[in-house]
């Protein structure tokens, strides 16, 4: 069976629990907690020499990293990634918006505040990450705006561009951002826990 | 014809270029200098909201963003995309360890130190950028020698994994990392510039 080597509180590593289940994939779930080193073990970079997760080892014994490529990897011929190239393209252009422009700030707040617990600690590194944070926020509000039809982020079809961004724009508030001022992406996110299949970040078992 | 916004020394814009010239199609260079706000104009903006180059505008008039989905959307039936879904996973997985963990500490760096010139000024963000960009190298490095076949980092044969982690590698010394450590790499820019129809980063026309 598929492997999928994650933390549980990683919005990288929810995304790929949520494909596999509304694809119906089979995966095994094996912890690895990165606030003990437990992804930078000689076991574990052997896996994955970048030590992080997700990373997932298919039947094969092969394995694969970097949660997007992940995404692509298993919604390839499925109805979570479109056919027409140019769609195909902008999903690559949520996707390493995702990483370079939203990540960085939102997910990296949520993760010194609510996995870590350490706030007063990183006040001052946090400070730097709510103005390129919004901005993020921002960036995606004016596309579900940008047009009516713009129920998702591309072709207006539900694919992995949402589960990408939902991973960690849902749990916003645990990296100290507002999605108040955001009801574009609040409705958008609505429409995702809609989805047939969806399961919770926290849900144990799908 | 293809309009390609940039900015010269930037290597997420030289990644479009060497792809494009490459691939012999043809393009229309039109600088944005981000040192001057020019990507961030009302005008630039309608074009690419997040503000960033490169973006490329088709002669249909759309915009695509994010110069790894510039690199896949051009690249797809073309010999620099392969075709086995393996290796495409794994073209996806370098891609975004690229923006990832290796992009915003090498070229970050260089960017203060070689674009902006005030390596002083940044001094201390420049510190921390050491480590982790470090990191990078030695992941590529490790990959590149862990099989004699490695030649190039996927599939053995010359694919956009390599001209994205190209971009910004081959000017590593221009963000203060030294190559020396890295013999693997080295021996990889070497086939990168053997290439047909290589372009380095300064050339001004293909």
């Amino acid at each position: 069976m598929l492997k999928l080597y994650e933390m549980a509180d990683s919005g990288n590593c929810y995304k790929i629990r949520l494909l596999l289940t509304q694809l119906q994939i089979p995966f095994e779930r094996i912890p690895i907690d990165i606030t003990q080193g437990q992804s930078r073990t000689v076991d574990f970079l052997a896996k994955n020499p970048n030590g992080r997760v997700p990373t997932v080892e298919l039947e094969s014994g092969e394995f694969l990293a970097e949660s997007n490529a992940i995404l692509y990897y298993f919604s390839q011929g499925t109805r979570l990634f479109p056919r027409d190239p140019w769609e195909q393209a902008q999903i690559m252009q949520w996707m390493f918006f995702e990483q370079y422009s939203h990540e960085p700030f939102i997910a990296t707040s949520r993760y010194w505040i609510s996995i870590l617990g350490k706030a007063e600690e990183y006040r001052e590194q946090l400070e730097h990450k709510q103005e390129p944070g919004y901005a993020a926020l921002k960036v995606m509000e004016h596309h579900l705006n940008s047009s009516l039809n713009n129920q998702f982020f591309v072709g207006n079809c539900y694919s992995i561009a949402d589960i990408c961004l939902f991973a960690y724009t849902h749990v916003a508030h645990e990296g100290g951002f507002e999605l108040r001022g955001f009801p574009a992406i609040q409705a958008w996110i609505q429409r995702i826990n809609a989805q047939p299949g969806y399961i919770s970040m926290a849900q144990k078992d799908s």
